[in-house]
């Protein structure tokens, strides 16, 4: 339908970003996996190149955990869960963080909360911290 | 009552925008259309011209589809769902999605969703990430 | 309690932003003017000058109208409701609109929503478009 | 499990940031005090060294009030609720603030709200404003 293959898009975005605000609900209301509690960061990687992405978990009380390994193809678009993190441990539940993203290339970031602790969803979404001079 | 015609706004924004989150819930509760699920990008044109938009939509599992093109008149906003969008063709429910938006001249792009899955709506907004160095 | 006389804040923000994103609903649910449903823009002004704030209202289908104005305070924040704003006319409700803010100073802007138009309210916030080459 | 001892973060962030909206409801529902209406700012330190944060609360009639002393540790997140303020004030419920927040080393802050002053909670989230030219 569309000559999608011949299409470069120009690069947008940064290569690392910051995340203040994290916290998984501990407990959820309605239909699993769409209405249960989560915390997500969306990634957009519009280049040409598969990015391999490292994630650090920042706590209040002890050092830093990772990297969290995930990959997001070219032209392509990630939702991640930090619900789903296994290795090198799951974030634990009812828990404050916060988080650091590494890219390869120039990515965006967009973080976003599902909390159905009560009977009703609640929503935030909010672009990250663009680090605009990333040494990596 | 204002002699709004002679009125020239100075610029504000930038030529191409991105938003790392998108999804168009399958479910609503309430009224339609105005409680409606929807996802939207808010775009404000202060500029003399009538602005041409092409929006790009980024898949988790497949190459992005567009252009989608919408027109943003001279001195106006305008609020767009992407539940709307035809052609291409219209955006899959249940999916998770990104978008990247270009525009003729400068604008503001806002990004909001209505979820109103349950039976209470939430709500999110965020200012879309600006792409300062556009190449078009 | 504090010699608060003495200290001097140094200037933060911009002398222009631009909210991509308005409606004021047409309904509300909840003990009045607290869950009224409404829009507004928080201003924060640091500076030791009392602001003149001009604001434009941007809609889809007419010219621009404004401005509205509105002083800040030295020192001082500001909640401002939409649905207040009477000259040069108020704003309709359930129709779509943006807005410029222009500032003799800078200040920062913050665009929060509450939305009660079903029984359980929703909230969204987020920072405004900051110009940062504000030519006024 | 990871050699974190060894592992250095570049820096991230800003030394002075600004929320233009704050507002602490007078009322919750729900378990305290995970459920309780608050107000707070997530702060990320990513840096070796712990910072000293001053923050200050503008009002809408009266000089700021501060500072407020908090500090984060090297390599640690903190979220901050203005509910438990104390020095040199209780900030009161049911009143319009806003805030400065200025550090010893670059930090990342997002603002995010819960209000549970209906029966389900509804939640506001926003990086605050970045001062890049930060005096302090």
């Amino acid at each position: 339908m569309n000559p999608l293959e011949q299409k470069k898009f120009a690069p947008v975005g940064h290569k690392r970003w910051a995340i203040a605000e994290g916290y998984i609900p501990k407990t959820s209301h309605g239909p699993e996996p769409e209405m249960t509690s989560h915390e997500s960061i969306c990634v957009l990687n519009v280049s040409d190149e598969e990015t391999h992405l490292q994630i650090w978990i920042f706590y209040s009380d002890r050092e830093p955990v990772g990297p969290y390994k995930v990959s997001v193809g070219a032209r392509r678009t990630k939702h991640i869960r930090f619900n789903y993190f296994k290795e090198p441990e799951p974030i634990p539940r009812g828990t404050d963080f916060a988080s650091i993203i590494e890219s390869d290339v120039p990515i965006v970031v967009q973080h976003t909360r599902l909390d159905s602790r009560q009977s009703e969803n609640a929503l935030i979404s909010t672009i990250a911290f663009a680090d605009a001079e990333s040494v990596m």
